[in-house]
């Protein structure tokens, strides 16, 4: 028995790969490659140099397992690898790929290297990769598998039996689906009630009408919602004419959740959007963790010029500089709070319909409440420990902090709400907007309550 | 055909069940439970008073709907709903459940009540289900579902297809599971297989004997791990003797992980790990944020102390206190960056490998990179803007920014792998802890650099 391959086995696995690497010794790095699976090999590689890399691919014989190697790599190895591979190496394989690994093979090719391979298929191959290429990416036509087949509704059950016995390619079998005389999907029906329906009943007569299904351009967030909500295996995509295209199948679904909520963590953390960040340079990641730093440093130079125009006023209390820290300390975090609720409510289709403004009054109020309650915590300390600053400065700090709080709980609900609404994901720019602007409106709420109660 | 349940299309079926509550129309409402899907209604809910949402429950007459609904529902409206309802409704409901659905409806009940149940059942389901309750919760035993049946080696294609037709329970076949005479499971055949496979072969023949299996200890994530990663539609759960005791299946696999994902977001912005928080009342929603909040608090008060403590030197060069938000703001961001890329990294098994010091030093690298960056950005502004400090001002900014930008992401990294190594949750006490500790070194830091340079 297999025993589970995670961390230590496979770092196990990973140096006896790198030993036989050392020693060159192709003969048994086969044999090991044959017992290794796929996906585990796909994170070993991880490890290796580009050149180990290529190697270890050229001692895999078997196109079916090199198919499924690259169909489990990280995009930016897949890439990196297919660059040194020879298109003729490259057409067997992608003939052993179901429809959905052979659109990622594809797009992870430069283009050029891309149609020439395009070119070398035959007729009838090209016409169905370029149907797949030509969906919008992420969309249920491009993860979507094609191999899949369709049954007569006048069928009886002993016919689909035999038909599906006689299927090669269809490799993922959960449901049947039934098709009517003008090719349209009609019914579902599943293997296990197929099997124990009399041989005589037509198709029509057990297949469920009432089933869920995608359509090609539907985003695959949206898939995944679906086949999540609903418990399913596979989920249908049919064209406008209701003609069936292929599935999408929950393995496919359960890679779209890892990898959209990963997206999300990292765009809520100003961290770009790329998943592989940890393959990257320290120069590449730098790269992508800069744009959202330049905005929190434009919040922090505007931050400068206010507290630089309100210099006399710290000059002679200077206990003010002293609360700064503090106040837009608990206006961003409990804005971030805020603000990850909802994007992640957002994403998890929580929150899904009408109700914007009560969600507004609620995290206001969740904001007067904490706010409240740390403004006096804050301003009673202020209060009893600058005695120097003047006799109003612990209501100064308790009516700053408690203003900076509620100010970020509405911003951090509302930023999501509205970026949503003009159909922008709302974790991309939730993160370093709302931080940023919670920055900017603590320490002028602060240095405005100030002026008015402290001059 | 049933178009895709969401968004728009859930709040029209909501508007419709409230007008039906508002009038009371018992027998149009029990008509449009049936043709609503146990998940939608399960979702609907969420928008329901505790009164209208018994009265719907009990209009529902189908107990394999009821079990259904139940297993899809928040588990806070689960239990409000289950405090009401009599042990003779909860009784049929239990036996239409599959086995994880069971354990589920139990956990939410209040213990007596519980127990009380149990008692009222038959003996053999007694048994089962106070097994189900001696695993630890959120692990493969727990989840499982025991609606399984196995297959002795030695039986051929053909006599395994009949067993199979006279199979009632389980509902959900995926594999087929081979054991040995000791009843050890042995092997796994897909359903596909066999039935492409000559009558008279025998199991042994046809089964793979190398497959993923977990134990009934094995912790959830770990789980969905395995099925994710090998891309598997259930996994069996096995017994320190090698004996099968169910399957966890691909659906549960989903919730899980979308489950534990959301739990990190909440946890890493410090609001808490429960995922129905926008079910709580705004006092509730209060209460989970409050903790993380305070740490943040703790962190804001020593900064004041330290601030305080070099009281002299701010009144002196008061530019200092303009540049206490942008130093703790890019030191805190930069180090939210660092921290999400490797939680993350963590919970999806990227980063599994004794590689911490190299992690370490790459994300030192990335701060040395963008601190110098900004630094100079923010040193050369300072220089420039502020004629009026001490001429070595500049550098003390640019000095500090890069200090704490740099201290930003070594701590960031070093946290979540240190509490892994603790085999604490990384996403729990990472977003506060790092924070609060940046906030402090940050301001402690530029005062110390302040002081050395300037007076």
């Amino acid at each position: 028995m297999k025993k589970e391959m995670f961390g230590h086995e496979i770092s196990v696995l990973r140096d006896t790969f790198r030993r036989l690497l050392h020693r060159k010794a192709k003969t048994n790095i086969a044999k090991l490659i044959k017992k290794t699976h796929p996906a585990d090999l796909a994170v070993i590689y991880r490890f290796f140099t580009e050149n180990d890399q290529n190697y270890l691919f050229n001692l895999i014989s078997d196109n079916e397992y090199a198919a499924e190697l690259l169909s489990e790599l990280d995009e930016s190895i897949l890439k990196d690898l297919l660059e040194d591979i020879l298109p003729d190496r490259i057409i067997p394989i992608i003939r052993n790929s179901s429809s959905d690994d052979q659109t990622t093979i594809l797009n992870a090719l430069p283009e050029e290297k891309a149609k020439a391979i395009i070119d070398l298929l035959h007729k009838d191959e090209q016409e169905n990769i370029e149907e797949m290429l030509a969906y919008p990416e992420d969309s249920a036509g491009s993860m979507m598998s094609r191999d899949v087949f369709t049954l007569n509704e006048e069928l009886t059950a002993n016919e689909a039996i035999k038909d599906l016995q006689n299927q090669e390619r269809a490799e993922m079998v959960f449901y049947l689906y039934v098709t009517n005389d003008e090719n349209h999907l009609v019914g579902v029906i599943s293997l296990r009630d197929l099997a124990t329906t009399p041989a005589a009943t037509k198709l029509k007569d057990i297949m469920i009408r009432n089933f869920q299904y995608v359509r090609a351009e539907t985003d695959q967030e949206e898939v995944a919602k679906i086949v999540s909500r609903y418990n399913l295996l596979a989920v249908p995509v049919i064209s406008n004419t209701d003609e069936m295209l292929g599935i999408v199948t929950v393995d496919d679904v359960v890679d779209v959740i890892r990898e959209e909520a990963t997206e999300d963590f990292l765009q809520m953390a100003g961290a770009g959007k790329d998943r592989e960040i940890l393959l990257k340079s320290s120069w590449g990641n730098a790269k992508a963790r800069l744009p959202w730093l330049f905005a929190s440093w434009i919040g922090g130079v505007v931050a400068i010029l206010i507290i630089g125009f309100f210099e006399n006023m710290v000059q002679s209390i200077v206990a003010l500089a002293a609360f700064i820290p503090v106040i837009i300390g608990m206006g961003g975090n409990i804005g971030t709070q805020s603000s990850t609720i909802i994007v992640r409510g957002l994403a998890t289709g929580r929150i899904d319909f009408g109700n914007d403004l009560k969600l507004i009054l609620k995290e206001l109020s969740v904001g007067l409440i904490l706010g409240s309650l740390y403004g006096l915590l804050l301003g009673t300390l202020a209060f009893f420990f600058f005695k120097e600053a003047p006799i109003l400065f612990g209501v100064v700090v308790g009516l700053s902090i408690c203003s900076s709080m509620v100010i970020a709980t509405t911003i951090g609900t509302m930023v999501p709400l509205l970026l949503r609404k003009l159909s922008i994901d709302p974790a991309i720019a939730t993160g370093p907007f709302v931080t940023t602007t919670i920055d900017i409106l603590g320490v002028g709420i602060y240095f405005l309550i100030a002026s008015a109660l402290l001059l």
